[in-house]
């Protein structure tokens, strides 16, 4: 019997164990393919003021929460880990192509400014000097200093080996359902047969957290995502760049010696793998139109994932209908940016009990789905 | 001691060795990885007059050769090997997309009708009548009824299975050098150090052809292609659709269950194995723009492979400068197609010590490089 058993060794679970592990909880993860989900797609933005949407304030809040939590989460994981998680604190830029696209800026800046963020107004010629190898054809920019980024799979890599110090069990084996015994959930079966019984059992299954046997239902969908890697890109951007071309969305994110990650498509296609020639096209298209020399990198790999989709876009945290199931899933394009501030929260509330302020517009409750009239508090 | 010894197993070093083996010699083929080369990239077109090219009658003459052996030399190989190789007798499209990529068609057109060939003017209507899903925006056609293709891997798959059963040795090493003696080729020395002392050695190493110690200077260059294989495309086309789209070359070309194989880049880059971002680009549009539905295929694989390229786009056929080393390379875009004038020309000499006349123009003392004074025999 352990304090508490995580389903999903992602990003996401596996930030939740440790954090719970080193306040002194005995901890376990089950997950037959750690890292290979959302995970591994990740493009590491963190870029809460950039992505800043209309409507949501809440995961506003909890997106600038988490980055302000991101350097000293990295400085602590690269101790405890022995392992860089190339933390980047370059800024990101956010280009616009035609007429159109730099009208969809002006509103977006005059959004952030309304919230007290901090962005800038780039002329083309300003934003060019900042990443030369943009096209001459940009038409303005936003400057975001603040938006960093890291690296997804190094930060994975890092978490494995920061959790296996702080005494984190890892299952490698797939969950089948989560037992509940006495309207209770007391830990995870998984798909040997064996049960790993816990006092608190931790949801974090990214897109596949709606589909559990034993759960109450769930607001999560898979929202397909497909991303290149490029290589030999080593100098070619300072940081992220984001562009609206003719309407479309596309970033650039630069990461260890060389590497480039395009991204991303948001499709409602179901748990489909595939990787598409339109998807592929589209990415690539939209790259080179921002940065021409992109069509001399490598594609180094493509990969198609599922980003775990709600309602609002938000994240689904803390103590859920169902007594002794804490959720951690929800995360949707947020995974890496939210990773710190979900590693926390959740510690906490399995820690204390009590689940802290910043996460609390994110319980399960605030849907009609995934609700009951039981006790909402989890131990 | 044997017959001979071929260096390269892809599809012409196999294809060799399997005839010279039927007709009663011992033949030991020496590759570590056969058909990973440019066999494992080939579109497997077999279309001689749909490539047609100006001042390359002799090759045309070759192609023609080796393409009205194909049906029967694909049927004595299924039957040797038992696996099927995908011989499609569908005919070939070529289409244009604006008024130069039609004139370029009427050009072609002209130039097949001066050399006897059989090909058919045919409206946008009549193209997409027979390929309903081609774009509404073709603006022209031609039918090549006699054109075909194979399932390259298919072959090379058949080749192996091919030549162990009528006594072909493979020896899964990488060559190192071809070994003189008295200026005599005898066999080829393996980077493991142990040779293979052989009557005739037959030179088969597709691009790198060039560069192997031993040999006689071969002007035989890489010549980069990358190409894309998509899934999913199950009764999407008849047969081999190429295009001209505003002036830039790309084929489609289904095999298997719902394969389409698209290329193909021609990049003079040395052997640069780099999938690029451009390349995969320019390959994706370029056929989304010939038949939108690609888009929503898979993309399955993208890979680079060198073709052997030579200053005349001919093969290098028959006896060298060296005594007792026999030439099979330099197959250029045509390696698939050539394969079985190619397996049969050089099977010919190596029995009976004398080229068939169709292969007689592609010897290499036809270049001033690569030729010496020496006695052209080979045995």
């Amino acid at each position: 019997m352990t304090d508490a058993v995580v389903a999903g060794g992602g990003l996401v679970g596996l930030s939740v164990a440790w954090r719970a592990a080193r306040r002194g909880l005995s901890v376990t993860v089950v997950d037959d393919a750690p890292g290979a989900g959302a995970s591994l797609a990740a493009a590491g933005m963190l870029a809460p003021v950039a992505e800043a949407g209309y409507r949501e304030e809440d995961l506003l809040r909890l997106g600038l929460a988490s980055l302000a939590s991101w350097p000293a989460f990295a400085a602590e994981l690269e101790a405890a880990s022995g392992m860089p998680v190339g933390l980047r604190t370059t800024g990101t830029l956010v280009l616009g192509f035609d007429e159109d696209d730099v009208r969809e800026l002006d509103a977006l800046l005059r959004f952030q400014r309304e919230l007290g963020l901090t962005a800038e107004r780039l002329t083309p010629r300003e934003a060019r000097r900042r990443e030369p190898a943009l096209t001459p054809r940009v038409r303005g920019g936003l400057l975001v200093e603040g938006d960093h980024s890291v690296d997804g799979r190094a930060v994975h890599a890092a978490l494995l080996a920061a959790a296996a110090a702080a005494g984190v069990q890892l299952v490698r084996e797939r969950v089948a359902e989560v037992v509940v015994e006495r309207d209770r959930a007391v830990g995870l079966r998984l798909t040997s047969g064996s049960v790993v019984r816990a006092g608190t059992t931790v949801l974090a299954l990214g897109a596949h957290s709606g589909g559990l046997p034993g759960l109450p239902a769930l607001p999560v969908r898979p929202v397909k995502g497909q991303i290149l890697r490029l290589a030999g890109a080593d100098g070619l951007l300072q940081g992220t760049v984001r562009a609206l071309v003719r309407g479309r969305h596309v970033y650039l994110v630069p990461y260890g010696d060389g590497g480039v990650i395009v991204g991303a498509t948001v499709e409602d296609r179901g748990f489909d793998a595939r990787v598409t020639a339109g998807g592929v096209h589209d990415l690539l298209h939209d790259a080179i139109e921002v940065v021409p020399e992109v069509e001399e990198l490598e594609l180094a790999e493509t990969l198609a994932r599922w980003r775990p989709g709600t309602p609002d876009n938000a994240p689904l945290l803390g103590p859920s209908s169902l007594p002794g199931l804490v959720l951690a899933t929800g995360h949707h394009r947020n995974g890496v940016l939210l990773t710190p501030v979900t590693a926390e929260a959740t510690a906490e509330l399995l820690v204390s009990g009590s689940l802290p302020e910043v996460a609390a517009p994110f319980t399960a409750d605030r849907f009609a789905v995934g609700t009951s009239e039981g006790d909402p508090r989890c131990r």
